[in-house]
């Protein structure tokens, strides 16, 4: 696995909140496939209104780019939300018997609120690089989540094609991407010594902040 | 207590959640005074926080008002907040023992992230009537509390200070001004018809949904 | 040609501008070939930087508008840009010499940054509307030029295939797609009777400040 | 003239713009009293608009600060405008015959909406630095042609008090904080070595733009 240096030094500053987030008991349950049916479909009536919100942050990500580059890599990441991901999920809620009505009126949770206004927030206060740091844990997250869950998972888990989804080339691909699109945002801006700055601090700082608002996220399945 | 017309309607709109949020046990504790001081502790070093997101998204009206007059409005708030309120508040929480390091220091609880996050990202997404309508709650919630509180507290609760402040001359004519502010901006772009359009749901959506986020901030005052 | 009610009643309400910016010298200089090769270049160069900017705006779009369908029609405009449309440009600048270094280093003009920064303002401190209101002069203006420009240019004008690119059925029907993207956007947020409100006047307001920039615009291939 | 070491590299990045903005024929005409009468009226009545405008770029520093002591020295800013500098044009401009309705009701300038809007935009789309480096110009500028035209004017010219005004101590005062203001925000963020960043040329690059749109801003008093 290999997201980056951005990701890599962050991570580690919050290695517990980490942890947290991608062996959270939701997480673990996915693998052994002791998650309750209810509760997977409890996230997955939210993670509807989180995808909405998430497309809406990588756009700001388009209006707060620096250069034609960076604009068509999140550009990218928009068009394949909301033209693939949105309807994909449509469908795999409809599998499950929920409907678009229900999803389009289903009330936002309070740990979902709070992740995605904390990222749109972020990257109106702040900058480019601000808004991707609140993005990277769930974008990086997700992905190391699938990939350990792909290796580790029960054979039976009812969930198995929510890890492979995640575990997949496709979803690898853009996980090295966003990382790639991350180290070089940072360096364009920061120059080679980032680490140093106090501004490093403070990205780091909103990355671990996101994470932590991960965490509140899976905790919504229980309700 | 006449706090003007939008609130009076859209505070109808969400009763039970508006009823959860003035009522709720945080609040008659301070009234009957049982709530633990720990809880109340907890809450004042989480409120310095609030207090700083909350005197940001004031400015965001002053950069978002139409004409002077709502520009002077808004700024005045800040002025006073960023100048006076929080300095009161620093000293408060000092008489405490809570020093102004432990203050900035603290980590910000989701639930206050969640609320403060979600009514300034109302106020970039939206308009100035979006932003009015998320701060709405806090503002005039705290004072149909104070006014509550004040005329049915136990005598000798600990928190009459804290009831006072917010019964008193002063944050009643704050709530008035503010509860007017709102209706004008409204009758400006709106008209006097306002209630009848489909912008008017989404108004009253952001302020229930402000509302229901105030909940979770005196949930705070327990971790 | 079909553009929408607003489009309508707001370029009404701007006719003396509206005829400024649709029957510019520039434009008829397009039309009867009079236009002098380095205005058109200057312009070419200009408009490189302008739809950068441009393309930001309608990811703005996607940031502000409400719901799926909304967010889709921005993020098709933003893909057909940035993967589209900028590759585009960058191929007819090579083949009139202009390199695409000479294009990311041509300063910014004055009325360039006015035009883009404006609607860019507009849709960050108004909403959703308020950027439309923003947007539409440019899009509908090159539609309703083109048209004319098609009906009547000298069948010797050297600027045939620009005039054929806004004429063409593919960019009028961008054009009916952002008119009918506009009025529902209005009906949904201000009802049927939007017309009678003062918000309606906000929003013809920007429209024509939007134009007359775009007047300005046009100006600056005579630099 | 100290107004701190970010505006002294800044300015000599872009040393000609610097000159064409500060020595101007407008404010030569100030100086030696030639200026027609006409014209400087013209620049009072885009001027309140300016103001209002630039209010609002200063009240988005409150909102994109970092922590109280940077919230303070904006919020200030904005009380300084909205409650006592508006109030003086105003009143100046009923002195010269121009009442406050017909403020309200001059359309706005190009080269006035290019200034104001350009900055407020790189105040939303970049962070808190970005919007400092355009602010910057217009407070700092103002301040070094108020000492130059203090010491070289005709001393019977007409804008005396307009000179006045800016040479005045409490006008210094402000630009010697707004440059500490500038360092210490690029200090806490950038480090001690910021200069060597590329984020310093983009900041740098922010800053030749507005004085750009400054010396177009000065041509506005000859429409």
């Amino acid at each position: 696995m290999s997201y980056g240096q951005c990701f890599q030094a962050w991570r580690a500053d919050c290695a517990a909140d980490w942890h947290d987030y991608t062996h959270h008991p939701f997480v673990q349950g996915l693998g052994d496939g002791s998650l309750p049916r209810a509760a997977f479909l409890n996230y997955l009536r939210q993670d509807y209104l989180f995808l909405l919100n998430f497309s809406r942050a990588w756009a700001l990500g388009v209006v707060k780019a620096d250069g034609l580059a960076e604009m068509q890599a999140c550009s990218a990441t928009v068009h394949a939300l909301v033209d693939g991901e949105m309807a994909l999920h449509v469908r795999i809620c409809a599998a499950e018997g929920i409907t678009p009505e229900e999803l389009q009126s289903t009330p936002e949770a309070v740990s979902n609120l709070a992740y995605t206004r904390y990222v749109l927030e972020s990257g109106y206060s702040g900058d480019f690089l601000d808004l991707l740091a609140g993005l990277a844990p769930c974008v990086l997250g997700y992905g190391e989540i699938g990939l350990r869950l792909a290796a580790d998972a029960a054979p039976d888990t009812p969930y198995h094609d929510w890890i492979q989804t995640y575990a997949g080339e496709d979803y690898q691909q853009t996980c090295r991407d966003v990382g790639r699109l991350l180290d070089s945002a940072v360096l364009r801006r920061l120059g080679p010594d980032a680490s140093t700055l106090p501004r490093w601090q403070a990205l780091s700082h909103r990355f671990a902040t996101a994470t932590r608002l991960e965490v509140g996220f899976w905790g919504l399945g229980r309700q």
